[in-house]
């Protein structure tokens, strides 16, 4: 049996499922026919592909009394894909979610890494350095490379620690990998959005 | 006694200790002829006064050994001030520091609020909040706003209490009021730096 195809749109790509990754600008609609099931960040794409009838948007089967209204439909899925976990998809920006009983508790949201960097470097020109991911967050930085590589990883790190007692960290996003050697419990799932996309298609069948 | 008029130099402001402000444009050094004890984040201002023999600068007494070339002179005062306390430091960046035995054990740089707030809206328009300081951070956000004043506030506060065990947190600098309410053992004072100040002098009397 084929599995369905899905599609998560971003304000830069079209993300499939089977791996394909297209540009946004480059995206052509009439070189899929079949059924896609979607979801989108993009307001533009959202609003494009609503006349077209093989592409079917996963937003009106969200629950939304479980999340709230402004939450990124990329998140949401995240959180429907996990019974029991703190999620953290680690892209431009960090967010930081639990789910308990597959019930989403809240979450929040934290600068991504480069917007961390050039955060710093708006404040002054002196605070312009690439952050050091090898810090020992045990002991208390003595130089501005690692005193700023800790502002922007270990206040985030150690709450994320403190949050996941008992429950497992799964880490997603561009930036996963740079998180995982910082935290003991964490995983690494690429998948979660689309493991999410498919629980929501799987509950309406 | 009189005691010795101290200045802090910083890039928008000459900071006396009593109390005067005078913005760096405006100020003329020909309005004192006393002698001034200093400190200057301010490099112009630094080498200006290299030449006026009132102004003493204060960075020739400190014992780098203790800190790094780097580290701001403001924040380093501060330090001084102290035996035993976390810092933190609240203005345009937040500086968070550990001082155990008289001896500063490091610390890390954190934005400022306002850069934060910067930093989320360079993420995306839909990130332009105002924080709410209000925030119960013993439960996890379920709203946008939330959930960026969370993650503005959420992850270093709590650093700084779990790192604060047996010590007191002394806050200064600007938004030093906004983060009392936060952190149940801090207190606020903002005469840290010329209380450093005042210590380096006397350790040179």
């Amino acid at each position: 049996m084929k599995s369905n195809l899905l599609c998560d749109i971003g304000n830069t790509n079209f993300s499939f499922s089977d791996g394909k990754k297209i540009s946004v600008e480059h995206f052509d609609i009439s070189s899929l026919d079949e059924v896609v099931y979607y979801i989108s960040v993009n307001h533009y794409w959202e609003k494009r592909l609503e006349a077209e009838e093989n592409w079917v948007n996963l937003r009106a089967y969200i629950n939304f009394e479980h999340y709230y209204e402004s939450m990124g439909i990329d998140r949401i899925m995240c959180c429907e894909a996990v019974d029991d976990a703190v999620v953290v998809d680690a892209g431009s920006a960090i967010t930081v979610d639990v789910i308990k009983n597959a019930e989403h508790q809240g979450g929040y949201i934290f600068p991504g890494f480069k917007a961390m960097a050039k955060c710093f470097k708006d404040i002054s020109v002196r605070l312009d350095v690439s952050f050091n991911f090898e810090l020992d967050l045990a002991t208390m930085p003595k130089n501005t490379e690692d005193a700023l590589s800790y502002g922007a990883i270990g206040p985030l790190v150690t709450h994320i620690i403190s949050l996941s007692k008992g429950l497992p960290v799964i880490l997603t996003g561009g930036d996963a990998h740079k998180l995982l050697p910082l935290i003991p419990q964490a995983v690494i799932d690429q998948e979660l959005v689309f493991k999410g996309m498919k629980k929501i298609i799987q509950g309406q069948a």
